[in-house]
């Protein structure tokens, strides 16, 4: 018996979430425990990191599964693409540790929320950016997040059907980017990348929200440490629609690479 | 009477290309054609630009038709817009001259190639992107792309089934950038950027597909001149797939913007 550890990419689009519903609604959890067991004949159910909601995509989501298989864990990943749906990929695959749990272990998570500012919407960046033809504000922007780094009771920032049991959560940083799109003039891409040791349900989405608000002058960035400090959803701006959001990157402070340095994913060429 | 200009952006994935053809096949164009034929109430037939292949993708093509709709030229694109698929948006629309033709009128035309080299595809990019294992060398793809600058016979970079009076064309500047890619340990997106005043059948494929020869060391570039010189197709690299290739920018010599400037998308905010 082993844990095999599973670093996954996915396009969110044609998926109604991460995790397995009933119905046969077509899930990443379901389509990865489905794909598994047919590969090594066991019946597979694989403990995931992240739950991201229905649009949401991930160039970086983990999970777990136990096997009995002779397949080296490191050659999961290849066996995987060769029978997985192309909006699903593997991107690395190793051993850990039997009592390694990819929601207990500590760790430090990085999203990203892409929004396109232009006069008409792009077709090609339909699945994974939020449009606005609103000009938005970057550098504002960019000023309102900072006041958001460190730990801080995000009640402001979360959904009120938030079941965690502490409303606190610590941001270790934000920024917020601006590039001129060549493609069309007066077009820009903005991306506001998060990182943190973990988020409460919609929490990055209503940061983006909040910050489109502050991008277009309806909130002041100066505004921001009242928000938190009123714990109130309604302070804080508008859930953000989910096809913007990508989980990025996921990094375990317990898991190491061969060469000492903190865990990313091996690469092999 | 008036003549109508539309600036074209698509998703080319679930297009079997621009030209429309029988059987219920689904193109741009004839999605154009029955979209405004609906709005007008008349018997539309748009004259397109640039007859992009199945898969390729646009962020501006040119199509114009002739309409009695007292729609003002300027507001097509709003009114298309609410009635097109996701997968196509008209980014600004214009009168013309009656006898403005999108394919006899004299243009610069530029095109983009994308290509992720990294160690696993990114279900994210699968459908604008050509995804290869193979760590490409974009410097010396750069420095053979040069040797294609100017006007030159082209006929080792056109398809056999090329049936252009003539195979010379002019390539006014080519480029090729390597970005590195957060998303993934060594990942590399490589852009080739080709501007030039027309292309031959396949044209663009074939060079990205003889650039990537170069990239993998299997091409000098300095065999560039001699693979000109010799106008046979089979000394060119293969053509490179078409899901990787967007017509990215269109420019009329003749039309110029409110300003005097050379044409441009107009933009409405």
């Amino acid at each position: 018996m082993k844990r095999v550890l599973l670093h996954i990419a996915y396009d969110g689009t044609d998926f109604a979430g991460f995790q397995i519903q009933p119905g046969g609604i077509r899930t990443v959890e379901g389509v990865l425990n489905d794909t598994i067991s047919d590969l090594t004949g066991e019946t597979i159910e694989v403990i995931g990191a992240s739950r991201t909601d229905a649009g949401v995509h991930a160039r970086e989501n983990i999970a777990v599964f136990d096997t009995e298989s002779r397949i080296p864990a490191e050659k999961f990943s290849y066996a995987l693409n060769e029978r997985l749906p192309e909006d699903v990929r593997i991107t690395g695959s190793m051993e850990v540790a039997e009592d390694f749990h990819p929601r207990k272990e500590a760790c430090l998570k990085t999203y990203e929320y892409r929004i396109l500012c232009a006069p008409f919407p792009d077709p090609l960046r339909r699945r994974d950016s939020h449009y606005t033809y609103h000009l938005l504000d970057a550098q504002k922007m960019h000023e309102a997040a900072q006041y958001l780094v460190g730990e801080h009771d995000f009640t402001s920032f979360a959904s009120v059907y938030m079941q965690a049991a502490s409303p606190v959560r610590t941001i270790t940083q934000i920024s917020v980017t601006e590039t001129a799109q060549d493609s069309m003039a007066e077009a820009r891409e903005i991306v506001i990348r998060v990182e943190g040791t973990g988020f409460l349900y919609n929490m990055v989405r209503i940061i983006a929200g909040t910050l489109m608000e502050v991008g277009r002058g309806k909130i002041a960035p100066s505004d921001l440490p009242d928000i938190l400090a009123g714990r109130e959803r309604r302070l804080a701006g508008p859930t953000a629609p989910a096809k913007g959001l990508t989980l990025v990157k996921y990094r375990y402070f317990s898991l190491t690479d061969k060469e000492g340095e903190p865990y990313n994913r091996r690469v092999r060429r």
